[in-house]
């Protein structure tokens, strides 16, 4: 039995597939050589089915030995804390990665999902375009002068805010080639494409099952 | 000398006074008994002024004895790991902590600011409105069962929420009384009502200068 569990649905539709963010813990999990197992929801009632576990009705969610924890953010800084892999043990080290990837949360992805929150039900020129536009730019500037965020090395902040980038929209969002290349560099990595490969292939095997049942 | 520093801007216009997000770590900072210092950055030019500092442009960022941390979450982390008023240092408690304080930041404030920023940009009934209500819905059923979000005490994962609540827009939207039982009892904490006032009376001796120069 393995001590990590990480939570997510039995089933989505095909869009999401590849980006529901348990390849997030998947990915850090790969990444630090934790062995996890993964366990399901049904995404039939999915809003309310779980509101015990996650108070927003979402996925993932995480079991560390009992220890219950939501909120991918979280569970990637409390993964992190088991690994330095994913996150430098000396002081600078350690708050410059929390610093980073607060950053991805809230600087980028703060903008990045309601902008595309707004784009996916009709609003294409929605009033968050330029924020996001400027926040993009902000961070090609940084990009274009590292290869990591933090400590010359991979940390969890540079997975996080990969992901958050790697958004089809937010991705072909202006040309902005540091950034582009970042993205490619960590989706590139081994750990990632585990990660993704291994979610695409528990949503293939549901729609054997459903077509069987 | 404080080993703490806090960097904020040197002036504001009225509107954001009581608001800007130096506050959140004078407020951790006061509940915490550890000393600070605050610091400034000229308002003028304040987009680009610090980016060495700041990449995004903004305040607050800390300065913790050299060591450097910018983004509001982040540094309160930081923050929480220096005391136990702050964040419980048993395993649980400090991963619920983090859970909650990564859900302030994440699946309220991502929803708040931007629903917040359309509604003062003109669009007033904005296509954000029906997700921030049922974000608002789902964290009323959680403070309705509880008055404090861990642990059944105060923490850093409290004072985050109640500073994303307590904006006037979103505390005024809808009847949710457990939530504005809750930011009332936050908002009432004296370190709370320090941490305002000073950044209050900063400003005011700044429009003074302003006046006499």
């Amino acid at each position: 039995m393995s001590e990590l569990t990480i939570w997510t649905l039995d089933w989505t539709p095909a869009a999401p597939r590849g980006f529901v963010r348990d390849l997030r813990l998947r990915w850090a999990c790969e990444e630090a050589g934790l062995p996890y197992a993964v366990r399901t929801i049904p995404f039939e009632g999915r809003e309310t089915n779980h509101l015990d576990r996650q108070p927003f009705g979402q996925v993932p969610f995480l079991d560390d030995g009992g220890l219950k924890m939501f909120e991918s953010g979280a569970a990637l800084l409390h993964l992190a804390g088991k690994s330095e892999t994913l996150m430098p043990t000396d002081p600078g080290g350690a708050a410059e990665t929390l610093q980073w990837t607060i950053a991805a949360l809230n600087s980028i992805e703060m903008v990045s999902v309601p902008w595309w929150f707004l784009k996916i039900t009709g609003d294409e020129d929605n009033d968050l375009t330029g924020w996001m536009g400027k926040r993009l730019d902000q961070l090609e500037d940084i990009l274009r002068e590292r290869e990591w965020l933090v400590s010359g090395r991979f940390t969890v902040a540079d997975l996080l805010m990969a992901d958050v980038l790697r958004i089809p929209a937010v991705r072909g969002f202006g040309d902005r080639p540091a950034s582009e290349a970042y993205v490619t560099r960590m989706t590139d990595r081994p750990a990632f494409k585990k990660a993704k490969a291994d979610q695409v292939a528990l949503y293939e095997a549901a729609d054997k099952e459903r077509k069987a049942g």
